[in-house]
């Protein structure tokens, strides 16, 4: 099962594809797709949405998880995220990726226990679960191998608690 | 000259389209997009940009004027406008259609002089404007076109002032 983890933004947008086998799960790719800032925001959101359909078409992902567009952040930012989000989420849709989305504070709880874990506390969970060497880069990729990571705990956490009842 | 305006939303997407002949500018279509609430986003956002995308190819407009995303909505309708303005400018970005973003006192204080104007006035001055013998309906219908017209107008303005340089 591959599961695609997104952490939607126009600059920046982060991804990261995981592999489970069982109960092995591995890293199969993970990086960033990014956008020129100042430039028209149609063809910066083009740009993002062909990109996203090539690595769809490349993966072809049995879900994927997205991060919820975090509430605190400036206006300007909370639009664009918005909008490259709807994006993500139109790409998705027209692949039929059945698509979760997951709030940051979530994913940390899910990952290590603490809502508030910092950046670095979280890479260093993610090498580890991953069986990475190094740790995850640039933080857009990591949080996004953090987001599927997630998802694919709570998939095995749901598939542990129908099979015991 | 055929101008798109649109009010963007993900339940009711509101769209107006005006075409310029010398001074006289006449009401083309205007209408709604609507997605039923409560069900996938995703899809939701598919029908929007599928709906989008026959509405540009049918129409061909020349230029685009879209409402922007209201600061002062809650959380909730804001996310969810912004991803619905998200498909609006891809849709009009791949069909290489330019677009300007007016907010709505803007579209307000060019069509009446005054920001604050309200729904049932700004009916009035459409309605004027183009000669319609009814006020223009639904709401998001004429808010498009409001915006269609805010747009024309200012480029009329640019116009006038280039030939008066």
């Amino acid at each position: 099962m591959f599961v695609l983890g997104i952490d939607p933004g126009l600059s920046t947008l982060g991804y990261g594809i995981l592999e489970a086998r069982g109960h092995s799960i591995g890293a199969v790719v993970a990086g960033t797709i990014r956008t020129q800032p100042g430039t028209d925001v149609g063809r910066r959101l083009a740009e993002l949405y062909r990109d996203l359909n090539e690595l769809i078409a490349e993966y072809r992902p049995d879900a994927a998880a997205v991060e919820q567009v975090f509430v605190n952040r400036n206006l300007q930012t909370a639009t664009a995220v918005g909008r490259a989000s709807g994006v993500v989420l139109l790409a998705l849709a027209e692949a039929r990726v059945p698509v979760a989305e997951y709030s940051p504070s979530a994913v940390k709880r899910a990952l290590t226990g603490y809502g508030n874990a910092d950046k670095q506390q979280m890479k260093k969970v993610v090498a580890m679960r991953l069986g990475l060497t190094e740790l995850p880069s640039p933080a857009d990729a990591a949080d996004a191998l953090a987001i599927a990571l997630c998802h694919l705990q709570g998939a095995a956490m749901r598939r542990a608690v129908e099979g015991a009842s």
